[in-house]
């Protein structure tokens, strides 16, 4: 693998938390890290340029949506993922099953692979883990997952083991079929909600030596300190010089407390959907500028804020106003504010983990109100 | 007034067409100008710095639209618009008469002014002159127009004139009623399109001795010819000193056309809707990007234009995904895009008028296919 590797380069000694580097041939990311979403090639209502602005090292595209359209082919022929949607910094690629699992219907699981229809058209499409290792070579992003079975949650253990051993063996075909060298490949483990398959999931994949792993089929639906047990559980089992990905998670509460325990790089779509609601994440909590409250409110999203909108003067004033006459700028500044904040938050992680204090970090979090 | 003044700085000799230079508190704008329109104090799509760099120096915004939300009392409570939309450039205000007569319900006109409903919420409002100074007040636009009555396309010749007559009683009412020092008042030609009408207009407002003029009640379903055909009639007897604003029109061929006949300032929504929709503007005529011809075209929207769009390498295949997707970005893009391709197109006329060639100029245009 060219231009790939992950350096640890500080254990936080109050929690365990890991502070590191991950090299990509698009360049270095900071870690703990948040990646947002760009699910169709565009982060929601950012221009790149805008987006590097908020300090996001990486970004999401989502195979399953750029598969269906503009189709994987189009994105090879314009130079790959990078050159088409204009983002030179490194990007991920999710590797559809999630959507495949979830949004799409009538799935047929078969051990060859999944068969699908189409959410646009009702088309029936079969996804491999070999057809999909093409289908992310051609988006060419840094990273690539491996396709994998999500086990919806709740699922009764043997379902979840039947979903992870055949993840387990698609993970091994992924790893065969993968070719591209510039390209890292990352398994994911998977295990529902049961302790003893999450541990053994991590011993399958570690076994594989990929050079990540993605944590699947957590935040699901499950409550977040069953989540926050498995990561406990499985952690220890899972190689420690590799970066580990916490597939789909990124609330403030939840960034926070993965990295607590050990975990070096999140996505969530939170950040972007919500600011096109109106809805602010903010050090003091969640707020929803669409309120009456802020009608006359002329102060910035957030105080001391240093994103696009915060820095320049904007208000929560117009910024209501711009949420109630439904204008594409609400979204823009929102969704600036949104990724900002949680860039800003991973800042704090990062220079926690340092400064061996993640604990008292989180805590000092949850006392402002920034969980709520 | 404060801040305000009107040059002239060139006469194109081959046409007549009127290169110049509009001082007003917030800068100087080049005329012939083209202004894009803030309806509800934001250009779509458009962040102020993003506006800016396209080459605008003014923007408009709509006094009706904001007199309903957020109330111009809001407005003025947050400083006025230039600070309210984070704008420090110019701005000018319409009246409110285009849209009160136009787009809302059950209007009585009266003398003294005229009642209409809500679009929003179906309320009764009475718009008078003096209410509506007032609130173009409380806005603080650098430049506010008239209060008049704009009579839809075809009327009677005797409606026309009534129309007409009552815009000049209350222009007069409007000067009276104006204060803001630091705020030029517009009077607003009008006279449907009776050429007799036209030039009573023009005249009885240039007694008035307004510091600039709209003319309106063009560009509301006749034929461009016609248009044309008014301009031609009433521009002798518009004051030569004064700068003259061709109000609601703004294609490519009326920009040129319009300068042509001695217009100093033009807006438009065309260019921001059109966007919206996938509608790109270029030197050889539209091209709606959604069209499958440019699936697999990975040329920039018009090759040699410097917007963000194409420079930056945003070709027509990912645009044109990205508007399948009803993806922000699209009008985030193209909206960039056909903001400074007007631009760029009044920046020749300007040097055209200065190289006595805007007749050259507009022919030039029109055989390359921009019109079409």
């Amino acid at each position: 693998m060219k231009g790939f590797g992950f350096e640890i380069l500080h254990i936080c000694a109050q929690s365990g938390a890991r502070l590191g580097r991950l090299h990509t041939p698009h360049g270095d990311i900071d870690t703990p890290c948040y990646m947002p979403v760009g699910t169709q090639a565009t982060v929601k209502a950012m221009r790149p340029d805008e987006l590097a602005v908020t300090g996001t090292q990486i970004c999401l595209a989502n195979t399953y949506h750029l598969f269906e359209r503009p189709g994987h082919g189009l994105v090879r022929e314009a130079g790959g993922l990078h050159e088409f949607m204009r983002w030179d910094k490194p990007i991920l690629t999710d590797s559809g099953g999630f959507q495949v699992f979830s949004l799409a219907v009538a799935n047929k699981i078969r051990e060859d692979g999944v068969e699908f229809r189409s959410l646009l058209d009702g088309k029936k499409h079969f996804f491999t883990p070999e057809s999909v290792m093409e289908i992310e070579e051609a988006l060419g992003a840094d990273i690539a997952m491996a396709f994998d079975e999500c086990a919806p949650w709740p699922s009764e253990e043997s379902y979840a083991r039947a979903a992870m051993n055949r993840t387990h063996r698609w993970a091994e075909r992924c790893k065969k079929a993968h070719t591209r060298e510039d390209q890292a490949l990352f398994g994911i483990v998977q295990g529902g909600t049961y302790r003893v398959l999450r541990v053994e999931s991590a011993k399958a994949l570690a076994d594989m030596d990929f050079p990540g792993y993605g944590i699947g089929g957590l935040s699901v639906g499950e409550p977040k300190p069953l989540m926050y047990e498995m990561l406990e559980e499985l952690m220890p089992h899972m190689p420690k010089e590799k970066p580990r990905y916490l597939m789909g998670v990124g609330s403030p509460d939840c960034l926070v407390e993965g990295a607590l325990r050990g975990v070096d790089m999140f996505d969530c779509v939170l950040q972007t959907r919500i600011a096109r609601n109106g809805l602010a994440l903010t050090s003091f909590g969640k707020r929803m500028l669409r309120n009456a409250s802020f009608e006359r409110d002329f102060s910035p999203i957030e105080e001391g804020c240093d994103c696009y909108a915060c820095k320049n003067g904007f208000t929560r004033a117009y910024i209501r106003h711009l949420v109630k006459c439904r204008e594409i700028l609400a979204a823009q500044l929102i969704t600036a504010h949104n990724i900002r904040f949680s860039q800003r938050l991973m800042e704090g992680v990062r220079k926690a983990i340092r400064e061996d204090r993640l604990t008292d970090f989180a805590r000092e979090c949850a006392d402002k109100g920034m969980f709520d």
